[in-house]
């Protein structure tokens, strides 16, 4: 299956009502891009409100033995039973954006039979350490990918109109790092970040990592379709399928940052177009998503420096996408109100 | 009066508190720094909820008479029934941040009293020609000023806890870069901007406008004392008044766009450290409005090529500021959620 194109006749018809409305032309600047993007996608000139839906997909990274990251594997666990309780970042943020939430275990290390209000999809416990080895099978980033198109299937069952995926999994922006090296050709210098917090001397390592990462794939002569398997993780595979099924579906996307992008990128693999159904949240503070970001043609609405994940900066940006739309929907037109159009000055 | 110092002690307390929150620390960037910075405000390390206020003061102003202006006069009157009755872009946006609106005819040209569900506080109907004499008397200024101030207290005393400015009039953007022009010390070169959407020619003749204006204090050696008066709006003057209020009884502002920033400069010349109780909400398209806030030592929150004006883009900017509340008041702590803390590296 394809990607839909989206629709420019409505796309027209949606840009035609916005210019009725009680505002100089253009004085909403992106705002109404935004309601045009959703009324050429949804395929109405008006389009319906937005019914989002947030899945946080959770795995582990054997890359972590080589001390990457400032938080222990353990913490991914820890993080998931904080989700279940609503107690993080992403709970409060879904909450004020009135969307719901769905935490999956794509592969976390422990076993989290115990956390209930989750979803337990464990592929496997955790990445293979994808310095020296390939982080997965391919017959197992395969199965994370269905698991992340399962989600979004059901999330578009249950009336979803656009979907946001998170992450949470320690040690994922060194996967991500090298997935976005490969994909935009790019070197680890000008991708690595410093994730979750790490110091300088820990960040040259982490380079150092990502560096003999993609001297592996290199000389073992790894092409575009397996890097996601070689360097990814189980997380970031799950994404990967989240997003193709929502386009596939002709369900817009909502990127979150370095992680959930990386995603993007490796969908890009399989359908070239799939960035026409993504807006850009934000533009996180780990160093490379701008130019990742670059690569998918996509410009971020809101610069604040965040670095969390868990799809915090999606959720933090939906309000606005929610205000274009309305006031797309509920604003009266120049007719309706009497009042006088522009000057032809 | 004179305003209030924000409270050190208490921003150190914040931070700590949100430290202990279950993320890597600084990871949610900007966020942070709000919460922290309403918490100094409010004297409390757990900020209360936001509760905000926005009130949109509406005027005429004699200098359309030069025709700068995309849109007739007779707008400003169409638009305060269109506030009355829900359909303009702020009643949305109002809505969607759960504030509460009023609107006040402080100045509007024609007759206002049939519109209902306003606040009639007109001072005098509209402005004189701000190019060839003072838009106001000082007496009006002032009057015009304690409106502003009326308003804020109302607000305040009904609860809320962060105040929202709105403009609604034909010409203001004149008036308003004639004050930015001279609290800056900028050419109008640099400051007028397109307004409601002028075209190249009504742009240069509108540059030539505020050129004679500021030609005119120049001559007759009129000091930054009366430049309110002198070119300002019965709207500007307004707002200058409720900035004020809401700094002296330690109530945070949020500006909104080129016309509030141009009253904020106003208000800065009555209360040097006014800027300390204000937050930006984002940059404006109109050209000159980023000199503005750089004056006033503020960075905007929104890149959204806003220029409406009515308080929209601060409307806008709300749930931002409530999502970082929220976060700070509601988020688990490591301890809390039995979340490991960072490794040492």
């Amino acid at each position: 299956m394809t990607i839909q194109a989206w629709n420019a006749e409505i796309e027209q018809e949606a840009r035609k009502y916005q210019n009725t409305l009680t505002k100089p032309q253009g004085s909403l600047g992106q705002l109404e891009d935004i309601a045009c993007w959703f009324a050429a996608r949804q395929g109405k000139h008006i389009p319906d409100k937005l019914v989002p839906h947030i899945a946080i997909f959770a795995a582990d990274h054997g890359v972590t033995e080589e001390g990457i990251s400032a938080f222990p594997s353990v913490v991914t666990t820890e993080m998931l039973k904080n989700f279940s309780q609503g107690g993080a970042a992403i709970n409060v943020l879904a909450k004020q954006a009135a969307a719901t939430l769905s935490i999956i275990d794509v592969g976390v290390l422990l076993d989290t039979q115990h956390i209930q209000g989750i979803t337990h999809a464990k592929v496997c416990a955790g990445t293979a350490n994808l310095k020296v080895s390939p982080a997965m099978t391919v017959d197992e980033c395969t199965q994370a990918m269905q698991v992340g198109r399962q989600e979004a299937k059901k999330a578009i069952n249950n009336g979803a109109n656009i979907l946001i995926a998170g992450d949470m999994g320690i040690g994922n922006t060194t996967a991500s790092a090298c997935l976005i090296c490969l994909f935009t050709q790019q070197k680890p210098e000008d991708i690595v970040g410093h994730g979750t917090g790490i110091n300088a001397k820990a960040h040259t390592h982490k380079v150092n990592v990502v560096q003999q990462a993609l001297k592996r794939i290199q000389v073992q002569g790894i092409e575009a379709e397996s890097y996601l398997a070689q360097v990814g993780g189980l997380e970031i595979a799950a994404i990967t399928g989240f997003y193709l099924e929502a386009a596939e579906q002709g369900i817009p996307i909502l990127l979150d940052g370095f992680i959930t992008t990386a995603a993007a990128l490796a969908a890009q693999q399989y359908e070239p177009h799939i960035q026409q159904w993504m807006l850009a949240s934000h533009q996180s503070q780990e160093q490379g998503h701008a130019l990742a970001l670059k690569k998918l043609q996509l410009s971020p609405l809101l610069h604040l420096q965040l670095r969390l994940g868990e799809g915090s900066g999606a959720a933090l940006a939906l309000p606005l996408l929610q205000s274009a739309i309305a006031l797309h929907r509920e604003m009266a037109t120049f007719e309706s109100a009497n009042v006088s159009d522009k000057d032809p000055i």
